[in-house]
C-alpha cells in the first residue's frame, strides 16, 4: 500500500476510536458496546453463551501468505463456530489485538475491516475489546457471546448408543489447503513477484483462509425440528472431536470409512503430496464443520438434509471408538489432532 | 523449584484439565463451566456485563520481578474492577493463556492459582478459555462476565455540573510501586543472590504487584443507597479518566490539588526520585481506584463514607477540566496517561 500511517499517531484511545467507528448494531440483546468499562446486554429469559480463542502470529498463522482481512474473517467465524456448536446464536464479540511496530494502521483497518465483515454476514455485534502494543508478533484474542432457548442447548455430553453420527460439509480441505499455501511459500523464497499456483486448488485455499461458520445447518436443524443430542465443531480433526463426544456422553463409536466426507480437490491434493487421504481427513483440523450426533428415529429426517452426512453411530462405551475401513477392517481411532502446545519455541 | 514438569508432556488437553481440575462455583449464574466449546450462564432478568483485557509479557509485566502468582492475581483483578466500575458484580471469567516453552507446568500452576486466588475472594466463577504455544512471552487474555440490575448500571456518561467528583482510596502508589522495583532491577543487576530494599516501601510494592478491586466501595455505595452519576476505575491515570468523564458527560470539571488521595510512602518515593508528586498521582496509572460522581445532594452521605474522598465538582462544558492548585492557580488537565502503543518494538 502506498500511504502508511504509524500507529503512534492516533495512540491507542485514537486507534480504538477509529475502528471502532460507525460500528453497526445487529442485536436487540446489545445495549452498550464500545465505549465505557463494560458492554451491556440484555438477554431477555434466553441462556448467554461463551467462548473464547486465542490467536498469535507464528502459531496459528503466517501473514507470508495469510491476508489480514481474511485473518480477521477467520478470527471471528472460529469464534462463531464455538456457538453454533452448542446450538446457540452468536451475538457478541470483544476483540482484543497485540499490535507490534511493524503494522500500520491502514494494517489494523483490513484486519479489523474482515472481523466486521464477518460480523456484518453472521448479525454479530463488536461491543467491546482492548488494544495495546506487542514486543512481538500479531496477537488476536476474540471472545464471542450468544444466547440459546435452555432446552435447544447442546452439549458435548448427551450422545446414547445406537445415534447417528453425521457431520456437515466435508473434511481436509483446509488442511490440504495449508499444505499448498507451505509448498507455494517455500517454492517462493526469494523469488520478487512470485505468482503461486494455485489453479484447480481454488476450494482448499478457501477453505483455509476463508472458512465458514455452519450457520446454515443449524438454521436446517431447526427447521426440520431436530435437536441433536451431542455437538461440536471440527477443529482440531474429526479424530480427535469423536473423542471428546464419546468420552464425555460415556460411548462408544464406529465410524465407516468410506462416509467420510472428503472434496474432490482434497484427494487430488493428498495424492500429490502422498499423504493418506482418509488420515488427512480424520485429523487434518481447522475444518470449522459440525459433528453431532441425533437418535436413530429422526433418520429419515437428518439424511434429506442437504450438506449433513451419516458417517457412523455411537455404541456402548465398552465398545471403543473404531474406524471400519472399506476392506471391513476396524481400527482404533485416536487423537492426532494438531497440538498447540507442542508448536512453542524456547 | 526443583521438580519441574515440561508442559509436552501433558498437551493442550492435559494441561487444560490439570489447571481447571475442581474448580469450584460461586454463583448461581454460571450453568455450565469449562468443558464443551462455550460456557453457560443464566441472569435471570440481569443485565448481562462483559469486559476484557489483554496483558502482554514485556508489555504490560515483566517476569523479573513480578512472581506469576501475583501475576495471576492482578490480571483477575484489573478485570473486576471493571464491572464494579460499572456498579456491577462479576460472576464469570475466561481465561486464554499464549505460553512459551520457558514455563512448565509448574508455573502455569503458580499464575493460575493466583487467578483462582483473586476468584475466590471475589466470588468470581472460571468458566472457560484457550490455552496455546506462544512463539515469544506470556500472554494472558481474561474476559470478565458479569451481572447488574438495569437501573443500577453507571455508565461513564451521567454526570452533570455541580456533581461531586469522588475518589476511592490513594493514587500514585502502584506507579511508584513500578518506580521502585524497576531502580531494584536495574540495581541488582549482575548480582546473584541481591537482595531488593523494600524497607518503609512495601504498601507501594504491594500497590503494584498485588491491587485490590474495590468491591468495598460498590458495596458502601449500595448500603448509603448512592447510585453515582458517572464512574469508572482509575487504570490509566487520574487525568486521563477525569477527561473520559469530562467528555462522555458533556461537562468541564475542577478538582483541587490539595484534596488528591496520596499516602505517605508515595510522597516519600517522590522525593527520592525527584518527581512531582502530584504528577504522579494525576497520571501514574494502575491504581484500580474508583472515580465517580454524585448529586450535591449525596453530599452529607458521601462524605462519611470511609475511604472516599470528595475532590471536585464537574462544571459545565464551556469551563474546560482543571486543577486548582493549593496556591489557587488553574492548570488545565492534559492525558498524560500511559500509552501502551507507544511502547511497542519494531
Amino acid at each position: 500500500m502506498e500511504n502508511q500511517t504509524e500507529i503512534s499517531t492516533l495512540g491507542e484511545f485514537g486507534l480504538i476510536d477509529h475502528i471502532t467507528e460507525n460500528l453497526p448494531i445487529h442485536n436487540a440483546s446489545t445495549k452498550k458496546a464500545v465505549g465505557d468499562d463494560c458492554a451491556v446486554m440484555d438477554y431477555e429469559g434466553k441462556k448467554v453463551l461463551v467462548s473464547t480463542d486465542l490467536l498469535l502470529e507464528g502459531v496459528h498463522f503466517d501473514l507470508t501468505y495469510v491476508p489480514l482481512k481474511h485473518l480477521g474473517y477467520k478470527s471471528a467465524i472460529v469464534n462463531f463456530s464455538d456457538l453454533y456448536a452448542m446450538n446457540a446464536r452468536p451475538r457478541q464479540i470483544t476483540v482484543s489485538l497485540g499490535i507490534s511496530k511493524r503494522f500500520t494502521v491502514e494494517h489494523i483497518e483490513q484486519l479489523y475491516a474482515g472481523i466486521r465483515l464477518a460480523c456484518e454476514i453472521y448479525g454479530v455485534d463488536i461491543v467491546g475489546g482492548d488494544t495495546t502494543s506487542s514486543r512481538s508478533g500479531l496477537v488476536i484474542s476474540i471472545t464471542c457471546i450468544g444466547d440459546a432457548d435452555e432446552d435447544k442447548i447442546v452439549y458435548r455430553n448427551g450422545a446414547k448408543p445406537t445415534d447417528l453420527i453425521c457431520v456437515s460439509g466435508d473434511l481436509g480441505a483446509a488442511y490440504m489447503g495449508l499444505q499448498l499455501l507451505e509448498r507455494e511459500k517455500i517454492a517462493s523464497a526469494g523469488q520478487k513477484d512470485f505468482q503461486p499456483d494455485f489453479a484447480g486448488k481454488e476450494y482448499l485455499v478457501e477453505r483455509q483462509l476463508k472458512p465458514e461458520a455452519r450457520r446454515d445447518i443449524i438454521d436446517e436443524l431447526e427447521k426440520a425440528g431436530i435437536v441433536p443430542t451431542s455437538m461440536m465443531d471440527v477443529s482440531d480433526g474429526l479424530s480427535s472431536e469423536l473423542l471428546h463426544l464419546c468420552k464425555q456422553s460415556h460411548t462408544g463409536c464406529r465410524v465407516y470409512e468410506d462416509r467420510i466426507p472428503i472434496d474432490y480437490q482434497t484427494a487430488v491434493m493428498a495424492e500429490e503430496i502422498g499423504m493418506n487421504l482418509v488420515t488427512a481427513a480424520m485429523n487434518g483440523g481447522e475444518d470449522y464443520e459440525l459433528l453431532f450426533t441425533v437418535p436413530l428415529s429422526d433418520h429419515e429426517t437428518i439424511k434429506n438434509i442437504k450438506g449433513i452426512k451419516i458417517i457412523g453411530h455411537m455404541t456402548q462405551p465398552d465398545m471403543g471408538c473404531a474406524m471400519i475401513t472399506r476392506d471391513g477392517a476396524e481400527f482404533p481411532i485416536k487423537a492426532q489432532g494438531w497440538n498447540p502446545l507442542k508448536d512453542a519455541e524456547k
